[in-house]
């Protein structure tokens, strides 16, 4: 990466990482200043973790995972720590997500408030089944070294897909959230005369839309893709073109996906067609 | 494209164009029949025009404009003729929007109801800048043949990208719209009943949410994308890499998105470096 895109990438990564921790601190003001602080008691304290677990884990956390293998400084890495990294990040994210749905689940069953009737409800609680899911799929298919090479290179594209929907769904779903609450809240005076609660709710749902478009941009840049494998180890495994693989959103994680030990073998076994393709192809510049 | 890469793709588009047809049918049901139908008498079927406008407009219009490119059987009309449509279709969905914007407006001023308090105002209103900044910016640089081929390859990437940006961006503000109605009309019995037209229009809200996630699924496959000029038709203005202007997002409209007459200019210019290139590139494979 030259210097300028690596300067390019700092910027951003900073701006997203400030944007998100923004986030989480406007979250905490709003339930600690504006609203009943925390607690678990099956009332507002408890409801408030809601949206602080919420924000922290499955929004800040989850885009943190998302953008991991962007780290130009992680490229030396071995890949299957910087899966584990991945995965860690997004374990953690479910782990508060859960928490999070207990804490609400839990204040609406002591205030007989029903649950599931919201849209907010609806969509959030499909995103945090769709999230589990691409967990455990991905924790299978991809981390655990058992899946072949023709299943991954199948599944990644779906992955990188689906886990930009789910972000991006999780992002909608916080909208509603706090568009909910607001209401909800804000009686006397009410949200349409314009509290400084509701501004500053406002603005954190703001917040957490530049948040989600940072993360958008950074995963979606070719040139900051972690570095693939030399060509010459990339496997077709079922004869598919390895450019519908790589290609999709500029988000593949080396080729189809190896874990290292593999690679290195193939290494081995491939070097001397390395310095032969890499002869070919100078020759017709 | 091979002929099952050619099925699922029809298969994508039909189901994409079901989901968001029936999400205007759905926006249509919810205010002729649980509100209070359409009219333009600052009132309440004044407002409806609000939602009706902005599904069938800056949700579903813009989600077919967005994927135009994508038909394979335009790949043979000229890139001015899909660039005019894609343009002509935001154009339309521009003029929805703002229609959609006047009723709401008009319907506050009417019930002296403040503008402008909401998360949803916030946000959609930011949407629909970005849209038109967008639109006009497309307009300007890459429908027009004036701008330079250094500023189209700088810009296409970022063209892309706030239009996914802003195409989500719009649907989480209808989730945010679809919340707000139904917890402002639905009093007695109240959302939280569950009551008919609640269920209805969360499954309206579920509707528009896939539509967008068929249109990211078939903007973001790198294999249904518009066929590349010949290569050696592949300008690098400014020195760049050709890879970085065309790999992102698999969303790129050819190269660096010259105008037909450009290109055949430069086509017959450069007839006899196509030929060298092939054969070059030839001998290493």
């Amino acid at each position: 990466m030259a210097m300028d895109g690596y300067r390019g990438f700092l910027g951003l990564l900073v701006s997203a990482l400030l944007v998100g921790f923004l986030s989480v601190i406007f979250t905490l003001i709003w339930v600690l200043h504006y609203r009943e602080g925390l607690g678990w008691d099956g009332r507002a304290p408890e409801f408030n973790w809601h949206p602080v677990l919420a924000v922290t884990g499955f929004i800040f956390i989850q885009g943190i995972a998302i953008i991991v293998y962007r780290l130009p400084w992680t490229w030396k890495c071995s890949k299957l720590l910087m899966k584990s990294i991945h995965a860690g990040l997004h374990f953690v994210a479910a782990i508060l997500a859960i928490i999070s749905l207990v804490a609400v689940f839990d204040f609406h069953n002591t205030l007989k408030i029903p649950n599931m009737y919201s849209l907010h409800s609806w969509i959030g609680l499909t995103a945090v089944i769709l999230f589990m899911s691409q967990l455990l799929l991905g924790f299978f298919i991809f981390l655990l070294p058992w899946a072949p090479l023709s299943l991954r290179a199948f599944l990644m594209p779906l992955h990188t897909y689906s886990g930009l929907v789910i972000f991006g769904t999780v992002i909608a779903t916080a909208l509603m959230g706090v568009t909910e609450k607001l209401i909800f809240a804000l009686k006397t005076p009410g949200y349409d005369t314009f509290p400084p609660e509701g501004v500053f709710a406002n603005t954190l749902g703001l917040l957490i839309l530049v948040f989600g478009a940072l993360v958008f941009w950074i995963v979606t840049r070719p040139q900051w893709k972690r570095p693939k494998e030399p060509a010459s180890l990339r496997l077709q495994p079922n004869g598919g073109t390895p450019e519908g693989v790589e290609g999709s959103m500029a988000i593949n994680f080396g080729n189809t996906d190896k874990s290292d030990s593999e690679l290195n073998n193939e290494a081995a076994a491939r070097k001397r067609n390395v310095a032969l393709d890499e002869s070919g192809q100078k020759s017709t510049m």
